[in-house]
Order: structure tokens, then sequence, then C-alpha cells
């Protein structure tokens, strides 16, 4: 796994004055830079309708990655990427930008030595996706004879499957599959990654990975906060397309994909797909009856009392979008047939975190199994955030003279020896896009299949109206939620 | 699991005053009492052959206790066993005493209700066993009809096969198996006990229990100190008797046995001495190459210079006494056909621990053990001493944006939350004598099986003299210890 590719390019930002851009990808270059993991030939072109001059804007940058980075400001580091960012303010849909652009391009090319290699970052809002595109191959700025050029498209790709496919068509008649990038930042955090790590590279859980070890397996997603500034937004959405159709189905298809033939990129991807192949169809009857939706009512977040999603800024008083949703779903399988996945996600929940949770079976009424009522499951649980780690609960005896089972944690955390240890998402992701490795980028269809799921079950709950608000702030959602897996005998897991 | 037995009874220690007595049992009794878990009907009389008068005697216990005990000395809990503690001198072979402490235990069981049920604690040399035991018969106080009358024998049971058989003859002439406790007091262990909890209350441990998982299994007890003060007790000893015929034996038939089919004593006591038959037979050729025995040098234990073996006090300059054993065994039966267990237990090593390691086997080349030289293989580590506690390495992804895997730490020590959290083994084993509970004693059959193995390697040993010292004191062990592993491209795990 040595890395022993040409890294250099251009990064071309789109949407250079945007908060993404400030916030995230700055600071994940300015962290590369510190770690010295930038490739020597490279610059930054950032674009916005703004007009500033390069100084302007590196200043703001500077005090935005000072704010944001994992890593301390130092003006060694910082000023030798400083001098490497450069600013153009042109409309998105202006042909005489592009020309500008072009020509500072090649320019740069000239004096940082990068090869006419270029990573299109559309840090944009999703309407300008297809007129970028487009003006990008006008200008024959898509492809060139003996450079990479790559683009990094932003969630969401679509908005639906045939927004989707639209926007991909457009998409690939400028860059072909390998070089188009669809970025799921989820994909980018520690814990993620090691879930192939943790059920490939050790035997042990390889080895009682499937339906006869397994009794099921969760999914949890939650957020304390709500919609927050972002109303206008998830009004067009909801937890569905926000939240499972892309992260939590991506986390879905690591735990559970067969293994892959090799490490390779569309070896894993392969395996993705094959995975969401493999979902049991979902019947308009199977979706009344195995799936749950919410919306948040007012309640309280720890002393806090915060208001009901449709008293929400930007929000219709009679939205019924949904805030929450929970689901259980099979894979058809040798090792998966009868173990159910049980997935959940929403907003103004009782805690932050998102976990994945493998419970073990239990034995049968056998020796303690016998003697003591309620053994605990052995547990293995992926926290992926806000703590990332692995904690794994198993039955050891009561310290004491009595003779008593009780359950026994072991904690390992990611992310608690040092704060900054992780890096940020966007680090990874953009050093994979220079390295050209797309791993942890969808292929197009994944995207395909998980639209393909999530339409089929907006479509039945477009023609069912709910009744909102059905859960209070602060809560673990509607009590369907709970009902869900009460019924099969089980119950969400909140380690 | 509840107790609903009666537990009331007197215990009588022969050797009231001996290190045994004051370290171990009267502190044992003490916390007992301070948790409340004596029987209400209890009352102690100790017997030793120096003169005291009671008050004298509970004066020096009370000294004893407060060193030792690992709860406070609190007045009102200590005043209260205080008054049910008696001293008789006489010679343990002295009929009179046994007259004398006839009427004594008849007169407390009117006082105490302890319906004539009788704990005798031989807390006194080996030698004493047989006269002892012989007088208690001769007095007709080794039965009584309607009372239970137990007898608990200290280590070491016996010298080898045939005076352990002599000795185990004397005291089934007097008591029935079901009354004989063979202490040992390593079972009395947190951790020891905890082995069984581990294995059958957790399925994901009990699946991979078997040689299509395990790669091998260590049990290793290794101290840093030398003889100390027992040259005398250990030249006619030696690593072999003192700790693996019983100690070591015990572990492994713990971690190696069937599930039994039940948790009832004699159903566990089954398996482990259908353990004890599955080994396979070691023959003198088979000792030869697999088996390595050392004794130790001069050296430096921390910064401190120490002497060598055969320069300690009451040990003959030319000893031939092994302060170090290491050997490696198969057991004859499907789970365990081709998994070696490596033991290995000495003095003057280079840490103190006991602790059993299983080694679980490593994948073949595929995926990340294709990409990654020398993945390490997953382990479950049982602590038993100092530490106490569940050690568990996986493999997870180093922290940031390279692609590296390392090894996972996950510890649970069992003794660490709190200083005086774990029970002396004591404490238990006690109380296990009250309630009539001899799971954590050794059986007859247990102790044969383990002798004839001792015997069998010690006959080879005798009849070939070996090139004494062969290791420094600080180290560990002999190099062939080493090697050992070494041929089987294996190591010793010291974690």
């Amino acid at each position: 796994m040595e890395i022993n590719v040409d890294l250099s390019c251009i990064m071309v930002i789109f949407g250079g004055t945007g908060d993404l851009t400030h916030r995230k990808l700055m600071s994940a270059i300015y962290n590369l830079a510190f770690q010295d993991m930038l490739p020597k030939n490279f610059a930054i072109v950032s674009i916005g309708r703004r007009i500033f001059t390069n100084d302007q804007y590196r200043n703001q940058i500077r005090e935005s990655v000072g704010k944001y980075s994992r890593f301390a400001m130092e003006d060694e580091k910082w000023n030798k990427l400083r001098n490497k960012i450069y600013y153009l303010d042109f409309d998105f849909r202006d042909n005489d930008g592009y020309v500008t652009l072009k020509k500072l391009l090649d320019s740069l090319d000239n004096k940082y030595n990068t090869n006419g290699n270029r990573m299109y970052y559309l840090a944009v809002a999703p309407e300008y996706f297809e007129p970028i595109v487009e003006k990008l191959k006008f200008h024959s700025m898509n492809t060139h004879e003996n450079s990479n050029r790559r683009i990094v498209i932003e969630k969401p790709f679509g908005r639906d499957l045939k927004s989707a496919m639209y926007l991909n068509e457009k998409i690939k008649s400028a860059f072909s599959e390998e070089n188009i990038y669809r970025i799921d930042h989820y994909l980018g955090k520690e814990m993620i990654q090691n879930i192939m790590v943790i059920r490939f590279a050790n035997v042990l859980f390889e080895s009682l990975w499937n339906n006869k070890y397994i009794d099921n397996i969760q999914i949890s997603s939650s957020e304390r906060v709500g919609v927050e500034t972002r109303g206008g937004y998830y009004e067009s959405s909801g937890a569905l397309k926000d939240m499972i159709q892309n992260h939590i189905f991506q986390l879905l298809s690591l735990v559970a994909m067969e293994p892959p033939i090799s490490l390779h990129t569309e070896d894993i991807r392969d395996e993705k797909v094959k995975l969401f192949k493999s979902i049991e169809k979902v019947t308009p009857e199977y979706i009344m009856e195995n799936m749950v939706r919410g919306q948040y009512g007012r309640g309280k977040i720890g002393s806090k009392e915060v208001l009901a999603y449709r008293e929400e800024n930007k929000v219709s008083p009679t939205s019924n979008i949904e805030t929450f949703a929970a689901m259980k779903l099979y894979i058809q399988n040798y090792r998966w047939a009868g173990v159910p996945f049980y997935i959940r996600t929403g907003k103004r929940l009782a805690s932050k975190s998102t976990e994945i949770v493998i419970q073990f079976k239990s034995a049968e009424k056998l020796l303690y199994f016998k003697e003591f009522d309620n053994l605990e499951p052995n547990l293995l649980v992926i926290r992926i955030q806000p703590q990332e780690g692995i904690f794994f609960q198993i039955n050891g005896k009561k310290p004491g003279v009595e003779s008593a089972i009780i359950p026994i944690q072991m904690n390992f955390c990611q992310n608690c020896p040092l704060e900054n240890n992780s890096p940020e998402a966007y680090e990874r992701l953009l050093f994979d896009v220079m390295k050209g490795d797309s791993t942890l980028f969808t292929r197009w269809d994944e995207v395909e299949y998980s639209w393909k799921f999530a339409d089929t079950i907006l479509e039945v709950w477009r023609n069912n109206h709910p009744n909102y608000p059905n859960y209070d702030s602060g809560s673990w959602g509607p009590k369907e939620s709970d009902e869900l897996l009460k019924r099969d005998g089980r119950f969400w897991w909140n380690v």
C-alpha cells in the first residue's frame, strides 16, 4: 500500500467563499500541509462571485484555518501554503470567467509543475453542478491528454433517482466514471474505514460474522439538534434522503458485504453493490409494517425548551417531512438470512451518536444461561461519532464471594488519547482524490440502488398522511420505533 | 444459585499459631464477617502447641487481621467475631488434647447452636495430616449423625503419587470423599472462577474455543522472587511439583475441558479428570524433546544483584532441583487435536504474572493479511495475578490518513477499580466449605492424575543430569524454553 503515484495537481474550488471551503476544505488542506502530505507540485484556485484580491482572500482563509484546523497555526507552514492559493471571481455560468480561469491554470501549471492535472471541487449548491460541468466541457477543461482531470461532487447527488440519473448523465458526458468522485464525507471518517479492517483483519470476528452467531445488527445515527438554520433545505429532504439513502446505506454495505476478492477499489465497490441488490424487496405492505417515520414536536434538550419542527424557521406549519426514520431490513443471502438489520436515524433525539451494534446470539438454556436469568448477549459496537472506537461487551464473574455474572465492558477509544489524533474526513478524502483512489467515494451504481430504495419508500409514505408531530424533542423517537423491535423480542441498544 | 443451606459450624483450626492462620485464614474470616457473610451460628477453635489464654490469642489475631485484612479494622465488627474465637494448646499427637477439644466443642455447640457441624482445617505441616486424622477418628470426631464433619487439607497433598495415595487412604478411612476439601488456593482466585464464566457465558468465545480457530494456548506463571526463606522446602519440591502439578494443571483443565453437563460440582470435576486423561501420553523421548527445566544462576532483579539458587540458604551447593519448567502438551480430542498447550513457570524471572494467553489463528494471505506483513494474531489473555482481568487484542486501523494497521488493546481490569474489590481466595474457599460446595477443591482423581503425570516426568529428569545453573536471574528462563516454541514458528507472549 505504498504511494508511488504522482499526486501533483491544481485544486480548483468552485464555491471558494462558501462555508464548506472555509470550514472544511481549507483546514483539511492546511492539516495535510502541516503533516507534509501535500504534493510538492500543488496550487489552489478558488472561485467565487464576490470580489477579493488574492491577498484579501488568503487572509480570510488564514483566519478560518486558524479557527477550524486541528493543528496550530504555524507561520512557516502556513506561508508555504498561502502563496499557492489564488482567487478568481466570476459567475459560474459566465463563459468569460472560464477563459480567464483556463489561462490562469495554464500559467500556474508552468509555475508549479502540475502537469495539467486538475481536481475540480464543486463546493456549491446542487443547481450549479450541471452548469459548471457543462462549461468545463465547453472550454475543453474536462480532459487533457497525459493529465488527470478529476471532479469532486458534493452531496446531495440528486433529489431522487430521476434527478440523480439526469445529473449523472451530464457529468458522464464530460468526465469518465473513474474520474468522478462523489463525496460522502461519512466515508472519510476513521471508524468507517475501520469497519473493513475490523472485519477482515481479525479472524476472530470474521469467523463469527454470519447468521449462525449474530442475532441482529443495529445501525443508529442520532442527533440532538433540530434542523437549526437549514429548514429550507430540510423541507425538500427529510431523514430518509438526508441520512439513510447515503450515509447509513454506506455503513450497511460495509458491515454486511461479502469479503471482496481484493482491497482494490472496484472489487470493494462490486461487493457493496451486490449487497444493495441483496436487500429483500420492500413492498408497500412491508414498508407500512416495518418502517417507521416521525417528526419532532416540542420538548426539552437538556434543560432547554425547544420548538417543534413545524415551528422552525423556513418550515411549513403543515409539513409532512420526516425528521426520524427507523426500519427493519433483511439481506437475502446465505450469510444473513434471518438476521434483521435495524436502522434508525433522527433529529432532536436523546443523544448524539452514530454507531453500529452487532448483537451476538445467546445460548440456549445451558449452564450459566440456565442458572442465571437475563444474561446479556455479547455485543460488539463500532462507534463512529462523536466518540470513535470499539466497544465490546462480554459476561464475566461479578467480583466477590457470591456467584453472580455481570456484563464486562471493554472500550477502545480511537480518538481519546489525543484530541487531534483523528484526521478530519476531508483530509483523507482530498488526499485520496490526489492519489486517484476512489475507494471511499460512491460509484454510480451504489447511488442508483440507494435512490431506488429511497424512492420506493417515499412513494408509499407520500400516499399515507402521517399524524405529526409524533415524538417529543429529547426522546428516542416515536413509540412505533421501539415497538418495531419489541415485537421481535428485541430492543434498541443505547450504549 | 441462591444459598439456602445451613452454614452453621465450628471451624477447628489445627495450626492456630502458624503463619497461614495469622495471615490468611483469620483475615479471610474477618473479611467474611465484615460483609455479614459468616453464619449466625459460628465459632472458631484454634489449636497450637504454645500456651495462650483466649484473650491473649484473640489479641494476637486482632493484630494480624488489622495488618492483613482487606477491610479496615472496625471495633463493632471485630468484637462480634472476637468472642467466638477460642484457643486450646496441645500436641497434635496427644490423646488428652482431643478429649479436651471434644468437650469444648460440645459445649460450644450448645452455646452457638452449631448442631455438631465441624470444619476441621489442617493448617499444619504435611507430616501432621495423618496423625490428626487418626486422632479425630479414634475420638469419634470424624462423623456424627445429622451433622456435617468436613476436613480441609492444605497443600501439598503428597510428595508424589505413592505418598499422595497413602495419605488419601488415611483420610478416606475417616472422612468420605464428599467431606474432604483438598485446598488449592489458586482455585479461589477471582479470575480462575472467571475462566468458566468467560468460556460458557459468552457464546462468542465458546464458538471459537477449538482447533479450528485457536492456534495455541500458553499458560505462564512467573515469579521475580527466588526461594527466599523456603530453600529447605523447595529442595524437596521444585517447579514441577510446586506449581505445575497443582496450580497450572488446574488452569489447564479449566481452560481446556469440555463443557460440563451442568454447573454442579461433580459434573465439572468429571470434565476436569476427563481432560487430564486426554493429555497425550508423555514418553521419555517426548519429555527429553518437549520439556525444559532450569535452575537460576546469579543475576539482577531490578537493580539488585541476587544469588544463584545453589547459593541460597538451606540449599545444596550441588542441587539439581529445577526452579523453572516449560513444556508443550497436546490434548487428544476433537476439540484440541493439533493445538499445542505451552506451559511455563519459574522463579527469578523478568516479571511476576500468571496468565493464560489464547492465541487465535491468523488468516491465509488474504486481503489485509496479504497487503500487510506481520499482522498480529487476535489474542485473548486471562490475567490471573497480580493484575486480574481480561485483555483482548484485535487489529484496527491506525489513526491517520495513511493506510496502516495496528494492534488495538482492550483491557478489562477486574481488580483495578477498587483496591480491595477482589475477595481473597481464602474468603471464597472458606465460605464454600461452610456451604458444602467443593467445586473449587480438587477431587482425589484429579490429584491422582496430576501426580501420575509429574512422576513420569520426574523419573526421566532424575536419570539425566542437568547442567545447572542454566539461566540468569531476571531473564525469561533457559534459552531452550524459547527454542521450544521457536521451532514451531511461535514465541511466548509476554503481554
